[in-house]
């Protein structure tokens, strides 16, 4: 158990380099976020090298989005996220539909094999569900409708994703098998189905369940515990681990003991937020970038992820309004680290060589570090500031900094 | 960024198990942390193979104990330590020489090499002061007499521990170099007396340094990253990392914001310790013990770590009166991860082999589920039901379960 200075020493320069960046990204009124996206870019491999990603960090970075979704859960009732389902279908399916038509243009244009082309289209598609979320948390906009509609949208955006990350996989294994992913889609539709419809009814009709009968006073436990498995489950099925984490906040929160758990679960995310956020700045790979042809390339990827994106977005939402589908367009444009997870996966099953690795990876933070500065004046251009912070938590409450 | 599965599995497992262990061990008065162990025993390689060591595992569970030691470091003062130091320095001192050469002596009754005896005394000398402390503060006894002895002791005892694992490695290695242990030795005291005095000194004239001048409203980042800092300068020059927390906490403890402070730390506490009670019961091979002289060996071992130990740390509690040496000799009789630290090394540098690994890692085992249920009558016979809990928090409140 004794794993010497090294990991403790990393997770210790990536903690205060985040906290630093946080506290001048606070204080020059930028999102805290991307400040420490850029710690952990200066600490990463990029620059400093006193952080590498390994087996234990990356553990760290996955526990932090995933406390990250599963305290989003606990401020989202299905109710309200059922009530926009219409609006957030049309922009999941628009918004994943867009960029990866724009992904496979891209390769057409560029010359690419099929292989590499479904691959980086497949790394285009994926809204990064936890960087909105924090922004919408940051501006106490989890709540509103188009915060709603975002949520919604990501986890649709997610099933998406998956059957196209597995199509890409097949094509580049050397066949697509559909009765695979059909098997996939109806696995992961019904684990979504089963887990909210059931789990949220089960508290709904007993929502002192979490501590009365089983378990003793406090539900910190036993929704960690909760969260943990949702999350593994959803890993096994070929979601993100943090759609689980997401849907067990959600039956979490219909507790009777929701206040209380808010309350414990707020220092354990502050803990661990920051090493998912200096994580994926840890990511890039300056190198990589350094010559004319990459710059080109990654401004074209860059330009075609955030646009499609956009505007698929902004169609699917235009029902609510000119004003709200520009703010939800404009919150599903980060890649965040699933962009990075895709690239990740086709470097090493040997799809894309290490060029265009470098470019996703560069795509999916760029997409990721434009977003927040426009996102606090359009929350209130879009909601009004009187809609905001209506059903959530002071963030300055629930992650203490 | 993506483990999948397993790895959130494993921790899923791990704290569903440690936590039915300790509603058990509640419910039938018995200390919770023994049916965390077990809990752990059970969903591991030894019985359901359903939990195993790896880097991440390993890593919460390394990160549990420095937690905990974080938070008794919070709750002790360095004057109150200061106050005990000839009798902890006692303690500390006879709790370490007695169980060496008791294990030198067991060597040699059992034909042991000179290498092997070392490692076998190494390995018999230092106290968990991860259990003890859990222990504790389950008991509210921290503040006692007794319980800053243990503390204090423990401290000793590490630095003492360090010494002599040095000097197993160096015999193993064909040659102890007394220069390079008086450099370890010298490093490591100047390591404690700099950062506790200096901290602590700083933090007293300035209690508000954890939040005004530099950081935001609360003192939690900040004093994670104390935290960690430590810990990972504690393990880098060869102290447990748990010291380095201890350090940090007290250091901390003495903030204007401690309790701010204490409220947030304990729900991060509570998520983290039971993969360290958990992980210690994963650890054991009861394969390796099937054979009469494996448990002939164990018995022998585990009952002269124990008398060794006892004795040690009685005599040198003696002057603080009869009961309360009783309970601090005691105290310090488990072994906990330390001892299955020193195994694992042992293991791989090649010095013992595997049954001898086995009987060790039970060995630390059976002190640390031998200790705890005598505890709670003990604390009361020595320093009376009054002068329990005087100084310290609730565990219920501070540890939710």
């Amino acid at each position: 158990m004794d794993h010497g200075p090294a990991i403790l020493g990393q997770l210790f320069v990536l903690l205060l380099a985040t906290k630093i960046g946080d506290e001048i990204f606070k204080r020059i009124g930028q999102p805290p976020l991307v400040g420490e996206i850029l710690a952990g870019l200066i600490v990463g491999s990029a620059v400093l090298g006193w952080y590498e990603i390994n087996e234990g960090t990356a553990l760290f970075a996955e526990i932090g989005v995933v406390f990250l979704l599963f305290r989003v859960g606990l401020e989202t009732r299905l109710t309200d996220l059922l009530r926009v389902g219409p609006q957030a279908g049309a922009v999941g399916t628009l918004g994943i539909a867009l960029p990866f038509a724009g992904g496979i243009g891209l390769g057409h244009v560029f010359g690419l094999s099929t292989e590499v082309t479904v691959f980086l289209a497949a790394a285009m598609v994926a809204t990064s569900v936890g960087i909105t979320s924090e922004l919408l948390m940051e501006q106490r906009a989890l709540g509103t409708t188009s915060g709603r509609v975002i949520l919604g949208a990501a986890v649709i955006d997610d099933v998406l994703a998956m059957i196209i990350l597995a199509t890409a996989t097949g094509i580049a294994a050397g066949g697509v098998s559909i009765e695979r992913i059909a098997l996939l889609v109806l696995v992961a539709l019904g684990f979504i189905a089963i887990v909210v419809v059931g789990g949220t009814g089960v508290l709904r009709r007993r929502p002192s369940l979490l501590t009365e009968p089983v378990f003793a006073r406090t539900p910190f436990l036993p929704g960690m515990i909760i969260m943990l498995g949702l999350a593994a489950l959803a890993a096994a099925i070929g979601l993100a681990a943090l759609i689980g984490a997401f849907l067990a906040g959600m039956i979490v929160g219909e507790s009777s003991e929701r206040h209380a758990l808010e309350e414990e679960v707020a220092p354990v995310a502050a803990f661990f937020t920051p090493f998912f956020f200096g994580a994926i700045g840890a990511q890039i790979d300056l190198a990589g970038l350094v010559n004319p042809a990459a710059i080109l390339m990654l401004l074209a990827v860059t330009a075609v992820a955030v646009t499609t994106k956009f505007l698929g977005s902004f169609i699917g939402a235009i029902s609510l309004g000119a004003r709200r589908a520009v703010l939800v367009g404009w919150g599903m444009v980060p890649r965040g680290e699933v962009g990075i997870v895709v690239a990740g996966l086709g470097l090493q099953i040997g799809v894309i060589g290490a060029a265009m690795y470098s470019v996703v990876v560069a795509m999916a933070i760029a997409t990721t570090l434009l977003v927040p500065p426009l996102v606090p004046r359009l929350v209130r251009w879009a909601e009004g500031p009187s809609a905001v912070g209506a059903r959530d938590v002071d963030r300055a409450q629930v992650r203490p900094t």
